[in-house]
């Protein structure tokens, strides 16, 4: 039987943020993260998977504090070395954080699927908290650009999310399935509410939603559904959400991103810098300050999304 | 056409201490190691290949000046944050030595063979010198034990050579061919002496004896065949070569060494502290401190080496 009292769909650093805070702020092992895989690659004959290890740095206090990627006190000889000998480096791996990448592989080899793999990893790291990959079966975000077809982290990393975004696809979504322990989450009796973290809507929470059993528990459960905004006037806080947002012809505006999750979400927190457009939304909307920049932020943000949430309830 | 003057044949440490000290002293280009694989293993998911690491560091000056394997100046950041995650530890990898089982391994993958990884890793560290793998086939040395049969590395780090050993066993070395490297340095009209370095003549140095055609090739040779001493009065400088000579009912003495190469060597470098013994030999011996602890040392015993080498040809 689930304890969960709260699933929150997230993406990489900036939705890790706002897990954190509520991984501090709610009851030890009532949080189910469920993780974007789409970003997951093959490089240098090893699985890495960005946004579960972000989460699992981030909630284990691991992350660095600014970069919105890899281990605090991470050293690069391993890089450095490979530099020398003509190896592949557009992809930065520190010497601690490669660590996870040849357990991950070592396991997935030997048959073990991902999400028992970064259960083993969150308990090592102490955290109390569920952190469940999107699927166990593989999907791969695809990028469709003005240069063509390219994989995520080609386009993400090697590429600076530089050239022009026409369209998104997520191979292997269709036939994904939802791991057990995310069908226990969405099951469990004590479930409060669904948050959509504000990770970037299109390239990372969109591969969670095209997942059909996903969508389908998204639809139809019978908790509050809130999404907290990823955009704060007119910007993304970190990342490119407001530039693939221009480049697909969509406002950048927290409205647009509203209208993305119709019938998925039931209340919107909106910053309030963004105050202004409060009376166009058609679902419930709650005014805060959304920008996360200190582990005080991120709490902050959390208890303001928890309110909502109970205030939606009741 | 091969301008190769000198071929030295090699497992780890000692015998890399000799060939540091041969290419000091030998023109550019002119000295061709073939090194032995036998102790190559998968480890982690990747292609390790610790004899041919070692000659490659030592040659490249950075090879740890003491522990006898791995690379100076060396941080441990990947060990303790596989260990973190418990990852296997039992088989030390530094967080630059890692960059060459990666790279290795990824090109292993893409169909390139050993000896021309082993060159491009040469090439990158502005090594002058051939290192070769005695053969791009694989061959795995088996240590049968009271303990029953054992993969090279498990017996010699995971056990640290305490089994006592009964026999050797060189899985593919029947099928084995040397390199095209290795045979055009056979046929350089340059070739003044092949060297057998004073590494472990059990583990190390049957490996490559095991290939027909690298014995065959020793058989045959038109030039003087020299063994350096691997055993100083009764001991060895390093490792465990005098508790398996013991364990295998072998006198250890630098006469049971030579013996053990009859036919193979024309000439012995028996160390000083040994001179009693240089009349029961029934080859040329030269006596002399064979002793290698400074990079002055290896120069030393090569110009000693070689100096042998030139007497024994007029």
């Amino acid at each position: 039987m689930s304890n969960i009292k709260v699933i929150a769909l997230s993406g990489g650093v900036g939705g890790a943020k706002l897990l954190r805070g509520l991984y501090n702020v709610l009851p030890p092992d009532t949080l189910a993260a469920i993780v974007n895989t789409g970003d997951d690659f093959e490089h240098l004959g090893l699985h890495i998977s960005p946004d579960v290890d972000t989460a699992l740095y981030t909630l284990a206090g691991l992350a660095h504090p600014e970069q919105g990627w890899g281990r605090r006190d991470e050293t690069w000889n391993f890089m450095h070395a490979l530099e020398a000998i003509g190896g592949e480096t557009w992809f930065r791996l520190g010497d601690a954080d490669f660590a996870m990448h040849v357990e991950r592989t070592r396991r997935l080899k030997s048959g073990e699927p991902p999400s028992s793999i970064i259960a083993h990893f969150a308990k090592s790291f102490g955290i109390r908290a569920l952190i469940i990959p999107m699927s166990d079966d593989p999907v791969a975000t695809r990028v469709l650009t003005d240069e063509g077809e390219l994989a995520f982290q080609d386009y993400f990393v090697r590429r600076r999310s530089e050239p022009v975004l026409h369209a998104l696809r997520f191979i292997g979504a269709e036939r994904a399935r939802l791991t057990e322990s995310a069908r226990a989450a969405f099951a469990s009796p004590d479930l409060e509410a669904i948050i959509i973290a504000p990770s970037n809507p299109w390239l990372s929470v969109d591969p969670l939603l095209a997942i059909p059993e996903l969508r389908h528990a998204l639809e139809t459960a019978k908790c509050p559904r809130i999404a907290v905004t990823p955009i704060i006037a007119g910007k993304a806080v970190k990342g490119p959400t407001a530039k693939i947002m221009v480049e697909l012809g969509i406002p950048v505006s927290p409205l647009a991103v509203a209208e993305h999750y119709r019938g998925l979400i039931d209340g919107f927190v909106l910053d309030e810098r963004d105050a202004a457009l409060a009376d166009c939304f058609d679902i419930k909307v709650h005014i805060a300050n959304t920008l996360m920049t200190t582990l005080d932020d991120y709490e902050r943000v959390a208890r303001i999304t928890l309110a909502f949430v109970h205030a939606n309830n009741s």
